[in-house]
């Protein structure tokens, strides 16, 4: 092989690296204003229940992580334990092309997550509040304030932990 | 130790293995009528889609095995592959009763499944169908000629590899 050729195989490699490396860090997600990142695999995480909510027009699926999972299966979620992830994933209500009155998921909308950290989320419920909208996953919010907006919303099951969804029953 | 204590030891050893074993036993699960035993850990596989049905007032999780989600996710459900098994998870639609427009899960009514297996399931058109209801989990249908119902609802679906669902859009 001559010089020119190396040379030149050299630079395709170099600038193949540094492509790979822009569409990287292109598809990476950002965190969340307040700094969360989004946790990974949350696509893979074992189901707490469904949902469907008629004032909102969409359908939604509640897993958890690990921890979440045993918890939930476990009966205890008063509180949840630290490390506990909630993910609730929502789509847009569509009705069934091949079944009329069954609702089903359309649209991607966005996924949100309540991480328990009783001491590191202290100022917000012990939860860190984080949520990223469709596909391409963008973090909501302008800036940390946001949670306000999550924790005041849940605040009315406070004494739930504050979380709204009861983990859907399972036979034994 | 003195020899009645001995033998009472072991006697008390032998019945708590005997009530253990019969629970065990309780425990089971029996095979559906045409033979298909439930399948082994249903409650940890993955989300393909939720959805509610509005004519049969129940919400439902729609989850599938690892070959299921792999083909879901990979758009390669035309046909479904060998090996993908679907399992619907059923409960009454309850009313939240800290979101009131919210539906949840109440009652857990039953879960059934798709098998795919081409040749093996060839006359009922490529899947193995099965249900078994409630936390108790008794087998649905009197006869192995309960398939026949399974086999005429979807059939209206059969260009759809007899599959209704949709698998849910998740981002990349």
């Amino acid at each position: 092989m001559k010089r020119p050729v190396l040379i030149a195989g050299f630079l395709l490699a170099v600038s193949t690296g540094l492509t790979f490396t822009a569409f990287a860090k292109e598809k990476a997600v950002p965190p969340a204003p307040n700094g969360i990142e989004i946790p990974k695999d949350y696509k893979n995480w074992r189901l707490i229940a469904p949902s469907y909510r008629t004032d909102h027009g969409s359908i939604r699926a509640i897993l958890g992580n690990d921890i979440a999972i045993e918890a939930a299966r476990a009966g205890k979620t008063s509180p949840w334990p630290d490390g506990a992830i909630l993910a609730k994933i929502v789509w847009k209500e569509r009705k069934d092309e091949h079944w009329e009155p069954a609702i089903v998921p359309g649209k991607f909308i966005h996924a949100e997550f309540m991480i328990k950290g009783a001491q590191k989320y202290e100022k917000t419920g012990g939860w860190g509040y984080a949520r990223w909208l469709g596909t391409e996953q963008k973090p909501y919010g302008e800036d940390a304030e946001f949670v306000d907006e999550c924790v005041a919303c849940h605040t009315p099951v406070k004494s739930r932990d504050y979380v709204f969804t009861t983990p859907a029953i399972f036979p034994k």
